[in-house]
């Protein structure tokens, strides 16, 4: 009954992407908007099942690692990198802080200003949580063969680039 | 003030994935589940740019396109189909048939089942949002160059497809 168990077998697909059962899908499958949703609920499935035992979600552990990455970053600076809206992010800042992860200390260069840190504790928790996430990532890299992967990431890479809509 | 101008122009990149602004990003652009879910959003938003003035959302869209492909399916049909829990898809139906795009009829096989179809408007209304999407869809493959989209959606299909992981 363990979410690492399950992960150890195939991951499920949460939605189809061609006709099966007898159900046509239309257009869908030659969006790429549909096949990035799809895939990205596929992804955020697997991620569950490889560190569910840690209640950990992508969002928590994207905060985690830019703030390990930016000793002292700010609120702000930390949802505009994330794309995680102000409102978003409190409760989660509340919360890694409440797990002993995080804590928030005064900016030294402005005495309004909040400035993250993670604790030993949340150094260690994230260390735990990259040795999950890599066979996570390669169970998935798996199904792309051997440089799908490289090539997934470039394109994806290219397409919230800003400057290559310029081209 | 119109989504429709404002998509004309270049489309918005939600969140950083490589360092800028002196924000360091740690693991996360080169992990494909931060990466799908950087680039769904970009897609989303810019879907809501392009076809904004319809009021439409993507998950509407699927919606219409699957019904209209599978005259009379039923709704656990479209739910398992497009990955939408039954609760999220009961508010969705309500909507589209208040818009008067789709009608729920009862099941010539099975009297307590629904069976679902668009009506005439409905058929209108998505070839409208047809003709918004390929132009949508090409402006982002631009990013990609000539076959970038097409190898794109290629890794994804790959990556959703359960069979592949038995490889």
């Amino acid at each position: 009954m363990t979410g690492r168990t399950t992960s150890q077998k195939a991951v499920k697909t949460p939605a189809k992407t061609q006709a099966t059962g007898g159900i046509k899908m239309g257009v869908l499958p030659e969006l790429m908007g549909y096949m990035l949703r799809q895939c990205q609920l596929l992804v955020y499935q697997d991620f569950h099942h490889a560190v569910g035992d840690e209640h950990i979600r992508p969002p928590q552990f994207s905060l985690l690692e830019i703030v390990n990455a930016n000793p002292g970053i700010r609120p702000s600076d930390v949802s505009t990198s994330l794309g995680i809206s102000r409102a978003n992010l409190v409760p989660l800042l509340s919360e890694l802080e409440g797990r002993g992860w995080m804590v928030r200390k005064g900016d030294k260069h402005d005495g309004r200003a909040q400035a993250l840190h993670l604790t030993r504790a949340g150094v260690a928790q994230l260390a735990r949580l990259h040795e999950l996430v890599i066979p996570h990532e390669q169970r998935l890299a798996a199904r792309l063969g051997p440089v799908g992967r490289d090539i997934l990431l470039k394109l994806l890479h290219a397409l919230v680039t800003e400057t290559a809509d310029k081209a």
